[in-house]
């Protein structure tokens, strides 16, 4: 058996923003006996799943599930609605909308990419401006990501669906919830949005291994017409073969055990206290982050992450080194800067299976961890959010 | 949690051809908190498997590793190596060789299909033929199944290596291995092939989720200049993040840690100790079909399949029904019959983590469900494989 | 990580008459995070299997969990309700009962023993007469056992009581059901028994670790007066601690959770179909030892065990060697001969977590390590099992 | 399955001074297949456990395990040594030793009772003193608590061996390590100590259910003439069986996969990091109830536990109520005050599988509970063990 860890002692926090730490109950579920994915006991779990899941994404419509990343959800959604040259509108909000924006480009679409300063959310008024100017409807889609992973900061979904109409454009709307379902409140159907993109290891609490398309009524007409090659993404067979609760293909069995046991999870709790558990602990976060003296990457108050908070190091100390340090010493794991953020950021994620010891004790390791790698900094960032959360 | 056996007491007996029963070693690696896929112990992992899957693929060079299914796989080797309108010579040995046909289709490339009628290996002299008729050099990929898992038939690879060398072709050889890998004698370098198919499920005892390339240089080459769109799939990010043990987007952490095992599992047993005890098994299987008095659907012994065994139905009776009877009184689950052959076959797996008592329970179970169902049959087929296994 | 099997494939089988094979389901339970067994949660556990045990034993009154083996349920059985000098009556069905006999000596009791051929049930007459011989009321308990283990016969408890109550006699009922609770019809109540005695490892489906008494108002009235020195067996502080669901020294709170999980197994199977699962396979399999030409142990028809079967070797040739070659070349564990049977007889476990498949493969693992070991023998015993299952 | 945690996100932190939190890798070993105990693999299991556990005894004599809790190893210690009405010398430590002594008066032994006032270790002058007196020899034995988990004070054992040495005394000297071994260090041969009693869930950082006692040649020699009735707890058939690996009666078969587990992590780590970090840990709490202002139950500084932390509550304040805010709120368990401290102390556990951050979590509950509850103190614990930590 491979040896995960290399402390010898205590459980390591797994505190980068996804994969998150899987609770038992659903590491449990998934180290369960591999059965028939064509028999009778799959259908009812498949059944189980696919409905369930809807619930997470506040959607009444259907669900595509598949085994791989995260990433695979982004190129399903892209090659099951586009033709080549299709034009799409998407936004650089940080690391991973540039990523995306390179998938389409490699996908044979035109991307307009409104730039950003990774640092704020997606601008609304861009967008509509941007569609307006579209006379020709070249624009087919708009891609835009709910949360940003590499910067901590949520954009306003909403905004962006009624950009769209306001410039009565009919654009479809994808988004990436990959950081941000199941931690952050997000509603597929109430907001307009016709392709949601997400992954399993995050809110969900699940190992990475599925990815989820929710597909609105628009973009199940687009799919007919859509010429991109598609096969292994195709939404088509999957919702047929869904139907009955089985997969054109042999799913990732042992994780849809675990999926139906986050969902019992998430239902347990209940998805506005889950929501309103992330909101609570990215505030107290964010009370020890002001309190170190240090500064923010995400500069909108308003969409400040309730997923991950990512903090700038001061000038002249690199985060790696830091993250090292805090590794070795304290064995936390914290999220790295991405790209153009590389060793100037890291990446506090305090999203999934978490409560407020567990944030506690990844704030202290923060702390210590400066301290010990000789980054200035005020003590006091435990204690600010000790203060709040005792409140 | 869900319960995953309609039957109250003993252990299911999953006699499909795949998923195959996962050992306890297997699913408790599986059920460890996942860690970080960008950290140091991460790389580890990630270095030990991707080195040692080499092993069990009879290769010196790259095998890539995707979070996905099999079926993704086989798109996998297609959009890295090919162009849009790319001729592929393909043979129909059974479903899944039919179903690897429609995925190119759709991918937009042409595909030669040399019919065939689900009880034969690949004709690698019609192969030949084929190629030679060729002259422009259109086919750019010869693709086959080496064990099709709808039908239990194992063709021969070098036969179709020498049938490409000897028409001087240049096509690139493709091998579908997802149900012969780990159970069946295949050794990549050795036999030439460009790229090798693979998935988790099967003789690498892991649950569904892990796809695999193995990849010749030729295919390499092939891959700088290919223009069909890929990016989920695309080999050569892959391999750069591979160097040091990690992947381009998240991967399937905990199965990863299965397969760690997994490949620590045959490493023990020994490879050839491996393909020999599914030789011993299969022949086993086909000495009670034979004494039971019915028909094997492949009919070339050379081809018999060392991993599961196709048995047709008496006139009459349908193998749905039986198989149901199977499944309902002596809880085993064994393959159904796939595509033209539904209804018609059912399908005995005797590969992965296996014994033989268990087969000597399976062969039991088929037996009496013949009684039950009232399927004309010769008892006697469990006697005739005890009298094999226990010489 | 320890290395459980010796053989490189497959699944092992444990077919010894307990420790039985556990279900994953136990197992999963089982490997969760141990609590705070003086918290809430632990009591709602605590009631939770405390009254469901009572199910199982067929009593209202109190069932003691003790951390232990089965054997310190014997032990606690005695200590809880005689004094130093006090005299048993026992019962020498076998190798178990000798065993107590022997552990009732070391405590200081007086016991008589009567002597029996280890092939017959409990002697009810014989009993019956012993105590009416006893005119000045010195037996003050009968100690007998439901199922013996090594021998594979069972007893009649109600025949026990009868004779107890034809004698007009106030010794205790004390019954041994280590190896038939959960897999044979056991009444604690309506059979008027005053300590029965268990384990975990049997028909309840639990790794060892646990123990059982259930315990009849009169033995706790015993338990007033007697005199044996006392501390960890002592029922009454169990009994004053578990109102409220807690122990009064730490529990094994794992096994608990496992045992939590069997108890809902059992129930979803309901008793009556538990029981008779055990007759089946107990009948199918003594259809094979005729088959064989071989003895049973067990002489009485009325008696053979619902749980086990033991057979007797054929002169000449040593059980232990047989047994030896079926691990060796068939990876299943048989029971041992025990005491004067060592090396005379094998036992076949079929009890607990079991079914009719996993039963022919034992029992094709027994036919063919007969033939492998050149025990004589007619072959045909795995037929004549499927014969009767099949039916 | 079983809820085991009231609060629905997150892991519970279970800070009692044991049972502690159990590793992943101890708890998945436990959750493999139960095996054959009279089998070759088990034989090789025992051997290895029996042999390894010695390490952690620090003795080259036979170590005695037990299926049962901690208490049944104090048991075994005196009956297997001792006679009706033999005298013991105990010490009042603590709520534990109180336990003890009991438990030697209901076995018939008469016991001189060292008064303690629960806040200091043993007075080694006193012992010294009392054997001096006993000019007849009539003390057979001298019984201590090493560290004793009511109280959080550890005692000097061999400051205990050079009063027995010095009186000349020829007392057995028995030394309960519940909840110091694998925890604080002890030398069982080195300290000459005749038995030492433990269990498996706490510094062995397993789940209840296993008791130990190692036995050096005077105390085996002891054996050899004791009179106690005893049979589940006799060491003979025990030490004889174990030669080979085996036991007289069913052992915890899973619980001895995890003490293999357990054994591997603590050689991993050595046992002088592993003492080194209890120190450290214990220190940090220190300093944090320092810093609240609030008082240590144990009163020399020479005897604080490096396994756990008794604090005295405020007056006016009870502790139970604190606990169920802590519980409530900060889904932590910590322990409550035993027998005379009931509701007057907490007790924090820091042994075990545990490190900094999870300290720094588990301190950080206490003083936001201490908060939310309403009881005076000073903030600022946290910070001085961060302090200390960082440093």
């Amino acid at each position: 058996m491979l040896t995960l860890n290399n402390h010898p002692s205590g459980r390591h926090f797994l505190q980068i923003p996804g994969p998150t730490n899987v609770p038992d109950r659903v590491l449990r579920a998934i180290d369960q006996p591999t059965i028939d994915h064509r028999g009778p006991v799959f259908g009812a779990l498949g059944l189980a799943v696919l409905e369930g899941v809807r619930e997470v994404f506040q959607t009444r419509g259907p669900v595509v599930i598949f085994p791989s990343s995260g990433t695979g959800a982004w190129e399903a959604a892209l090659v099951n609605t586009l033709s080549p040259g299709d034009r799409v509108l998407m936004v650089e909000t940080g690391h991973f909308a540039s990523l995306w924006r390179k998938l389409a480009g490699r996908l044979g679409l035109e991307v307009d990419f409104l730039e950003g300063d990774w640092r704020h959310p997606v601008d609304a008024a861009a967008i509509g401006a941007r569609l307006a100017d579209d006379a020709e409807r070249r624009i087919k889609a708009v891609c835009v990501v709910h949360n940003e992973t590499s910067t901590g900061v949520t954009s306003d979904v909403t905004a962006v669906r009624r950009a769209i109409d306001g410039a009565g454009h009919p654009a479809l709307l994808m988004v990436d919830t990959i950081s941000s379902l199941g931690s952050v409140d997000y509603r597929h159907d109430e907001w307009g949005v016709d392709v949601t993109v997400a992954g399993s290891q995050k809110g969900l609490m699940l190992p990475p291994g599925l990815a989820f398309n929710a597909v609105s009524e628009k973009a199940l007409a687009a799919a007919d017409t859509a010429r991109l090659p598609r096969s292994y993404w195709d939404w088509r067979e999957m919702l047929t073969a869904n139907e009955r609760g089985y997969f054109p293909y042999t799913p990732s069995t042992n994780l849809l055990y675990g999926l139906h046991e986050a969902l019992a999870m998430l239902r347990e709790e209940g998805l506005p206290q889950v929501f309103a558990r992330h909101l609570r602990h990215a505030r107290a976060t964010r009370l020890a982050v002001a309190a170190w003296g240090l500064e923010l990457l995400s500069l909108d108050p308003a969409a400040h992450s309730p997923a991950l908070t990512a903090v700038v190091m001061p000038a002249g100390h690199g985060a790696d080194a830091f993250r090292k340090t805090v590794l070795e010493r304290f064995d936390m794991s914290l999220g790295q800067g991405l790209g153009k953020l590389a060793d100037r950021v890291f990446r506090i994620g305090h999203l999934g299976h978490f409560n407020d010891l567990t944030l506690c004790g990844t704030l202290a390791g923060v702390e210590m961890g400066l301290a010990a790698a000789g980054v200035p900094h005020r003590p006091g960032g435990v204690r600010a959010a000790m203060d709040f959360l005792e409140g």
